[in-house]
């Protein structure tokens, strides 16, 4: 395919959304999943991010990014306010409603009323699961970054609770998140479904590569991966 | 399905591996990059990373964390060194040799080499390049934050140079990753194509939402999603 190059100050000339939506399509593939918070006052709010990632497993912790002056600042205000929040992944089914959280609702509205998905509490955890998700985390804030150059902020947070659906787990601890239907973004705004290629596994130094099936047992490559053999 | 739920208690009484590839699966779908660096002496390093996220797109920012005590410290250390990097789209079709950067191989070894990628450079930009890869980014370190509760580094950079295959960025700046055959990760070893269901409007409080094509025109909902006409 023919190759296009853009510098620097091309990219500082470009219409900002267009600029917006080329730079957010860099990364790849995203997850899609909700935020739920809720104020002192009891307010909940609801966010979609794209920006979820693994911090690390012991202890097991996730962080994502708040964009400053956004929707999402209401995220973040709760966070600090109470210390918890729940991620909890979006489905091909709800993706619509997921996606209409991004709208710049009021504080005093709930994304929870106003898209139509359903607020579930569990005892002794104060921030608001999405019921329709089948993937869902309460996490207790850790600690914040400001990144200093565009003055959004990382928030990372401890796993307290998973609560997930038992067909989905592997014997060695994978989550087929594939057969949750769960869905993966790219850009700002474009929502895709996947189809395993196969797992791989764990890769050392002088050891040739074999593909495992979604249970981690030994399996062939797929067709068009035949070189591997 | 049938819903189960884990404790932070059950989460750390796990076995490490077992948790690992749980806690890793719970942000959902990752995107997978390489990252290339090169050292004061001219040695190349190639590691693939699942973390890489959206910062900001002005100025165009991108990020991911670096764990401690792991191969990829002399991504970081080369980053340090040289304040700078490349990020590689990783395709399904060299996905194999991508995953296969993740063994664990000495410093002295370029894991370009010893993984069979190609190395590429740019005029006027030290880090190299991954030839086969079809969308790349040239980065100069901005910030670095220690992650206080796990010592691992999130890593902050800011795109100077894009390389991209112009049939797939669209009209409006979008960039068809899927048209790229862009892989998306789940798990620590699991790779997925995939297929885009609809791009969705920008989305505004009171307005229904409406899907669009890949070029940002309006369009249908597809079978599945009737229920938001």
């Amino acid at each position: 395919m023919q190759q296009r190059k853009f510098t620097s100050e091309q990219l500082a000339q470009m219409e900002s959304r267009y600029r917006a939506r080329l730079i957010n399509s860099l990364s790849g593939f995203k997850s899609a999943n909700l935020v739920g918070t809720i104020d002192a006052q009891g307010q909940t709010n609801l966010s979609i991010v794209s920006s979820v990632i693994h911090i690390g497993s012991n202890p097991p912790l996730l962080g994502f990014i708040n964009r400053p002056n956004s929707v999402e600042r209401h995220t973040l205000e709760n966070i600090l306010q109470t210390g918890v929040f729940t991620l909890n992944s979006v489905a091909a089914d709800f993706a619509p409603l997921a996606h209409q959280t991004s709208a710049r609702y009021a504080k005093q509205q709930s994304e929870f009323d106003a898209v139509g998905l359903t607020p579930q509490f569990e005892t002794g955890f104060d921030a608001p699961f999405v019921l329709e998700s089948e993937l869902k985390m309460a996490l207790t804030l850790k600690e914040h970054h400001r990144i200093k150059v565009n003055k959004t902020e990382m928030v990372i947070g401890q796993v307290e609770q998973i609560h997930l659906p038992s067909d989905a787990l592997k014997a060695d601890g994978y989550l087929d998140v594939e057969a949750m239907d769960l869905v993966t973004l790219s850009g700002l705004d474009s929502y895709h479904t996947t189809q395993r290629l196969f797992r791989l596994e764990y890769a050392k130094p002088d050891k040739k590569l074999s593909p495992l099936t979604v249970d981690g047992a030994e399996s062939q490559w797929p067709r068009g991966h035949d070189k591997y053999s």
